[in-house]
This record gives structure tokens, C-alpha cells and sequence, in this order.
């Protein structure tokens, strides 16, 4: 592992109401990234606003919808970095995923409460557009 | 502007040696999007080594190809967060360029000496790629 491959982490962990929009960040990110999708909604909003690549999503339903088919294709991933402070933090990561071998990913969200109430995710969908054209499904 | 909107900064903020890798990463990012891209590259190291998407670069000639012509095309911008420590910064921003009006990026730097070694830039080639399509010359 290189030293660009070390996550880089900032912010206070805790528990609770004091918990910090850093470690509701990173909670998010490992149930996701451990496939375990459920436990990851339990850290969104119902009010939830993302603006994705592909256009803003509102509500846990939609970000749902968006969000679970992807985690289902992940086979691997790795953190690149981690942080923030009481409201906000960034996470970018790299995933391997079923059609796109390399395919990272950058998150900013807000935080309110133990939830996260906006994200921001930057993400690059050409590899996905031509993986679906190369399979004759897109 | 919206709370979502409001850059998140965290760091000390300094000079010369002290500099962190957040105020390193918010220099070069100053001076790229108010198209000062001589500037910019007092931030990049000779042996800069980066990840974008179309996939790695080495060395500051090859960065500064990749990097100038988007750089002429950017109309506006705004940072959407931006965190680091002392060797780290992770940059989150929105820009708007002539192809594509909502062109947001990610970039996690590694910075030693003042000087950004390592980036790694995550962003959607998708619009691009479409906005060439359309424009015939891609």
C-alpha cells in the first residue's frame, strides 16, 4: 500500500448526539462498502437530498433506488480519504465494481443529527455508459 | 447560496514551511479557477504523479496538458468543501465550462514542500464526452 493509499482521517469520534458528520460518514461508508446496504440507510435522511451525476434525488426511496443496485455490483474498495468537522465531511474512496474495475468516487455530506441530510457524490459514468454499450444493454 | 453551498475549511492556515496540504490545495485552486494556470503550477511538483479518469499522468508537462485546456474552458466556479491536515486535502467544487454548464470535481493532493506530488481527480467525463458527440468532433 502506498502513502497515497493511506485514508487520511480528521475529526473527533464519538457516540451519540456527538457524534461528528465525520464518523457518520465513514459508518455509512463501511456498511455500504461491506454490503451491508440496510444498515447503511439507517444513516439517511427520509428528507435526503443528493445531487448524483445523473440528477438530484430527494427522499430515502430514491436514494434507495439509486444507490442499492450499485452497492450490489461492488466487489472491492478501498478508502482514499476521510474528512470533516461537526456538520460536513468528504470521503473519496475507490471501488471495484462488476463492469468497472476502477471506479472511484467522491462524497460531500451534511449532517444533521446522526443523519445525513445532503450528499453531494462526483463519480465518473463513462466507464458504466460504455461497460452497458459493450453489453449491448445500454 | 444554500448551507449545501458554503465551503467547509478546515486546517491552520500559514506560510513557507508551514503551509499545510489545505492551504497548498486552496492556492492552486484559487488560482486555476481565476484562470491563472501559470500560477496554478508553482503548486505542481515536477514529478507530480496523477489519477484522472482517462488514467494516470506523470510529471508536471503531462498535467499541465491534461489540466490547461479544461482550465480555458471554465466560466465560473464555487468550492463546495475543503478539508486536509499537513500532508493531505481533499477539494470539492462545482465549476461551470463552455461543454458543460454543472461540471462538478473532487481532488485528494499529497503535498510535500509546498508542492502538490500526488492528485488524484475524481469527475463525470459522461457530459463531456456527449457535449463532444453532439458538437461532431468527438
Amino acid at each position: 500500500m502506498s502513502s497515497q493509499d493511506q485514508p487520511s482521517r480528521q475529526g473527533t469520534f464519538g457516540t451519540g448526539a456527538g457524534r461528528s458528520a465525520l464518523d457518520t460518514a465513514l459508518a455509512y461508508h463501511r456498511a455500504w462498502t461491506s454490503h451491508d446496504f440496510d444498515r447503511a440507510m439507517t444513516y439517511i435522511a427520509e428528507d435526503i437530498v443528493c445531487q448524483a451525476p445523473s440528477g438530484r434525488l430527494e427522499g430515502a426511496a430514491a436514494f434507495r433506488g439509486f444507490m442499492g443496485p450499485f452497492v450490489q455490483t461492488v466487489t472491492g474498495s478501498s478508502l482514499i480519504a476521510a474528512f470533516g468537522d461537526d456538520e460536513k465531511a468528504v470521503v473519496m474512496y475507490d471501488t471495484a465494481t462488476v463492469p468497472v474495475k476502477d471506479a472511484p468516487g467522491a462524497e460531500c455530506v451534511t449532517v444533521r443529527g446522526g443523519k445525513i441530510t445532503h450528499m453531494r457524490i462526483v463519480f465518473d459514468r463513462l466507464p458504466f455508459e460504455e461497460a452497458r454499450r459493450a453489453a449491448g444493454t445500454g
